[in-house]
């Protein structure tokens, strides 16, 4: 079992990366990843069908800038609040590659009026890697949504 | 980045805060804090508008004392049960003051006839400080309700 | 207080237990259990009443193995998805008997159609002991729901 300060780092870090999103700090949601690094959003179906496409891909932190941009252009956000509970993860593998971890994740959406909703449920994976000052950054996480179905609008990040 | 340890406190202490509303043992809730205390819910829209006045609000031991009671009068707890599901919490920072330190939350809410709805989501901000027999206690616990609107009647401590 | 190291290892058990059920490994399901154990799934109600009985009931992990083989023939899972989010535990006690612990859970299920329900809510309540190899399993698992009442066929395991 790989030992708990691994499992104490990732934990913190995907706690983090939530208050990150749900705080509306989506500027600083890129700084989780690598400069080089997969970010994908996908379906549990797509994964058991082995479809490597993804809803949303990003393969550098610079692309995860621009999905930003664009979220605030859209200015989508006035009109909801979102809320993730990231579960504690499991440390897969541990070697010179990196961190292998998952960890399963909920995501309620809040509207004005107060509406509450199961917004996404799924799991995340992931491949972590420390950056050159030693904290771990994301190298891959791969978001596995339980639904088959999306709104087209996947607005925030997952 | 502040110690396990304390991260590992700190997390034990919102488990067991959990447990304790949602098992209905509310008589233990208040001494989950301090003599002198705040205790408030309010909203991520009061808090964007810098507004400080809570929903709830209390600032001792014994106003939560009084508040338990008023709920136990009210009896309303026999159609109900909520469950609380605390993410890891993130330590923002530990000095002489105390420790800092925030968590998402989601509550469940489960009807008699087994009906369940999404009661609330949001996140804790807190100021934690030891006891005088050394256990973390609650100097501050600020509720931040991610909807903007309330059952002006929110029963249960969140 | 029991230390950071048992605390580790039971979240780390209920963390691999969740992503065994969701990731529908159900096949790995009983290997959680010793060969001698109590599965029980029960109501908050029947607790509270001192209802011994429970919804499903098992005292072994052939039985455990039984309830896999019925599912896999109903195959109802074609149709859902489920994602349990287990809170961090609380350990109640710990001694030569094993490790008396606690954890609040939801579950969510995700339909084929992209809607998503609040599946159940509640805790579970476990002794865990080493098994020969010094892993711990549960030597008993109850799962108390807040719901009283159910869907006749509890198809998944909680």
């Amino acid at each position: 079992m790989p030992g708990m300060d691994t499992l104490y780092q990732v934990s913190a870090l995907n706690t983090a990366y939530a208050a990150t999103i749900d705080g509306d700090r989506l500027e600083d949601w890129p700084g989780f990843f690598h400069a080089d690094c997969l970010y994908k959003i996908t379906t549990a179906e797509n994964v058991r069908r082995g479809r490597l496409a993804g809803i949303i891909y990003a393969d550098s932190r610079g692309m995860l800038e621009d999905r930003v941009a664009a979220i605030r252009r859209a200015n989508i956000f006035e009109t909801h609040a979102y809320r993730h509970v990231i579960g504690m993860a499991s440390i897969l593998n541990e070697d010179a590659d990196g961190i292998r971890a998952e960890a399963p994740f909920l995501v309620v959406r809040t509207m004005r009026d107060g509406q509450m909703t199961l917004f996404a449920a799924g799991r995340y994976q992931d491949l972590l890697r420390p950056d050159e000052t030693g904290a771990l950054r994301f190298a891959e996480r791969v978001v596995i949504c339980d639904s088959p179905r999306f709104d087209t609008l996947v607005a925030i990040p997952l």
